[in-house]
């Protein structure tokens, strides 16, 4: 919970010091928060990184500006804090005026914690929070109301677990994993085989579980399917945005961030370091390999090679698929231009075919 | 809450009269319901917009249909209620006999409120509703059970949020706000910044809001991410259908309308009265001007100018995309055509050059 | 809730006598549970169907293999299950050795069930799980941790809700139903009519219910609407996945199957045994025949023939579709070759017109 009321002034040669910039101006300037350009005031930092926003660096009122040596020569007298990643440095820098408040540990006397269930004392269970038998919630994390974690399943130490995110039995959550609101995590995967005597879809039993490794965090109603049989795996560092499904089986490597609303088919391997584009499609029982970046909307049907840039449904190489996209956008214009093209060429055709070259005889 | 049992009769013409419409056949005709053209009785009034459904029309028993005037010799003999908006005239007869039942005023005693929050003595607070500290529900709004509202958060009035939707802490919801099921307000932003030295993604802080004006709707399972600095605003009488993202800092005008698994990525701005199709996608730091309608699943990739109807992927006006999704529909025939065309002309240029024109010399 | 405590060594003959299938080797093998390829040990039977694992199928210390009679031949000297549906085998194999397990019946102390609700004596309601009044709780059904079924709506015998699902008011959930977390069953309708006087989307009533029947399975995060009026139906034995949205008034037939993501808009009526596709969407007011399949992300905006397999966006034919996408790949290509054309016709077009072919007279 980042809260309003948290702040203390630095200078602004503190905050150079804390990401490892350099000031350029007064190092003294007192700062006791960062705000957004267009609303910031003298005591405030803000932050520049894209040069769409240069009308709103010009106008800005912030006592002094985040932003890269490239964009130092954007900002008139001001003083700023030169940085080579200016995004991170802004990250770091919100946090410290923005920390993240512990609420007081303890149990509720709204929860329900089942007297099998282990809660490390240091952990705080809010009301309406539900902890299943044998289940485990370790050192400092933080269960909101609504909140539910069945029976012997795990969470580590520093979790945060927004409201009504649920945790189904037996799945495991590394440390300093979160879950956004209503975030599900171990729902059964998808998976029926058909019996043409019964003329039924059979479920087949979802007996696996779901490994959310160290430091995740999974966005607001996403959803990661438990494994038929072993474990669905979201690897280190992995962020997941809003509204995203990863199906049973999948297993997702470390530092790999998936964008809001993409979908990714059971079976399928992520590497490490990929970048999913937000409603991306990707099939099941594929491998997509480390650092490959696909492009918002892709659809992805055939496996995908590590370091690789792709776009497009079914998708392929990102710079093929726009050069292609361009065409698409004249192609009534193409097949008119052919339709000339067959008349004149018939029409030449229909010429009659002259006689091979040879001296003429007078 | 929309119940069965609270009709109570009129006359057609009471009808015609809220609805400024005309009737055509008996005033006096008791109507106590409204109903489907293929279930409608006689004691019912049914509705008509659709020629698809002209069957339906033919076959129905409903003692009355609400119609427009250019449909109007479409129906037989049977009492019409002629009105120039058939489908608002329906809305507002169809209110009449299923009025919002406001459940009993009061905090139900499995509730939890805090005791430094502050509802007012007519809302309802339903079990298993939690309310945090310094949270504010205002006059007649209704918290069904599940629901989450988290400190310092500010709840107007006539506002109705069904089970499990959760506003977090410091988010603001104006008067006659509807949050459907699991819907979610206020979950962080999805911003990271990679830090090359730790090789982790840094959470940047989300430290801003989300402002829901008056009026809004929002879908199950919809979320609205929390600025990361200042506010995500959604515009009085916007309407948010199921499962759509709205990420952060972005912000919509009035009056649009956003259809199901849409998703907006951050800093967009969506003007007034935009319409964003089903599982439409928006890149981030866009202008979507006003009156825009974008066709469903679209990916929308450049600013729109106001009044635009785009479509496709990447999305450009709507007529074009059309008419070369049509010419894609026979590019494979296109291709072969070229192909054909290429050994045509190759065929052509082999035949010798012909002679300048000029009178044939015996 | 499938939990690893359950098993009972059975041999491979009990096994294959289940499943109607034939061992190859050592019928009296003692099988104490099934696993994966890659994990299984000399006690499990473990299952191969798709050719891509044959890897897996080399290396694995699995005591015995399901397998179809065509890849009996892939498995070396091990014991194997052959039968002819592997993978309906595997499901009902898998659920012997996972049994459902039922928790004790009754209503839990930190439950809220209303005085006048009927539930079952059978049934369980847990913690923080909520009744409404009138509404009913059939035989043997179970509510998670933080279920909300409202007022008056109806869960028929052995249904299973899990954690955080929902039913709204008046709803119907017949017999052996499914909810994953957080799914929604009755949320309203996506259905407003402009007002341009009031200057605003005015709400039509969402007075109808959702009828879902027998064996259905709905996934965490997806949602189903209420009807404007009358019912959205779901058909027996449909199961849908994660995150779909299914609008208003739309019914779907018996058997179908809606992968993640996919979405319904309203009215539209899907037949029995259809299939859609992950991110799949459907245009409102449409059929779509029996058994009809819909590729992946495909955008559907005309009725669908019984027995059609489309795809694409606009969707039409699958086989069309994919051989102009192959084309789509070279179109970039193609246009370029259509502009040298273009100026070797114009070239041979500069050339003089020949003379109709005659007798040359002397």
């Amino acid at each position: 919970m980042a809260a309003e009321g948290s702040k203390r002034t630095r200078t602004l040669g503190d905050l150079a010091d804390l990401v490892g910039g350099r000031v350029r101006g007064d190092a003294s300037l007192p700062i006791d928060d960062v705000a957004p350009l267009e609303s910031a005031e003298g005591r405030h930092v803000s932050f520049f990184a894209n040069r769409r926003y240069k009308k709103l660096l010009d106008a800005t009122r912030a006592g002094a500006i985040i932003l890269a040596p490239e964009d130092a020569s954007l900002s008139d007298g001001r003083a700023i804090l030169e940085v080579k990643n200016p995004y991170l440095a802004f990250a770091k820098v919100s946090a410290l005026f923005h920390p993240v408040q512990a609420p007081s540990p303890g149990i509720d006397s709204h929860a329900c914690v089942h007297p099998e269930a282990d809660v490390d004392p240091s952990a705080t269970v809010m009301a309406f929070a539900y902890v299943g038998r044998h289940a485990r919630i370790g050192p400092h994390s933080v269960l909101h109301p609504g909140v539910v974690v069945m029976e012997e399943a795990r969470v580590g130490a520093h979790c945060l677990l927004h409201v009504n995110a649920s945790v189904r039995e037996r799945c495991i959550l590394g440390d300093r994993v979160i879950l956004q609101p209503s975030a599900v995590v171990g729902s059964d995967g998808f998976g029926f085989a058909f019996d043409p005597e019964a003329l039924s879809h059979v479920k087949v039993p979802q007996a696996g579980i779901v490994r959310i490794e160290d430091d995740v965090e999974i966005g607001a109603c996403s959803c990661v399917d438990r494994a038929t049989l072993g474990e669905t795996v979201v690897g280190a560092g992995t962020k997941i945005d809003n509204l995203v499904q990863v199906a049973h089986n999948v297993r997702i490597g470390p530092l790999s961030i998936l964008c809001g609303q993409a979908g990714v088919s059971g079976s399928t391997q992520i590497g490490a370091g990929v970048v999913l584009g937000g409603q991306v499609g990707i099939a099941g029982h594929l491998d997509i390999g480390d650092r490959a970046k696909i492009a918002a909307q892709a659809g992805v049907h055939t496996n995908v090679p590590a370091d690789a840039t792709w776009a497009g449904a079914p998708a392929g190489p990102h710079r093929e698929f726009f050069r292609n996209a361009v065409a698409f956008n004249r192609l009534a214009q193409l097949v008119t231009e052919v339709r000339e093209l067959r008349a004149a060429v018939a029409e030449l055709q229909k010429k009659p075919a002259t006689k091979p070259r040879r001296k003429s005889k007078p």
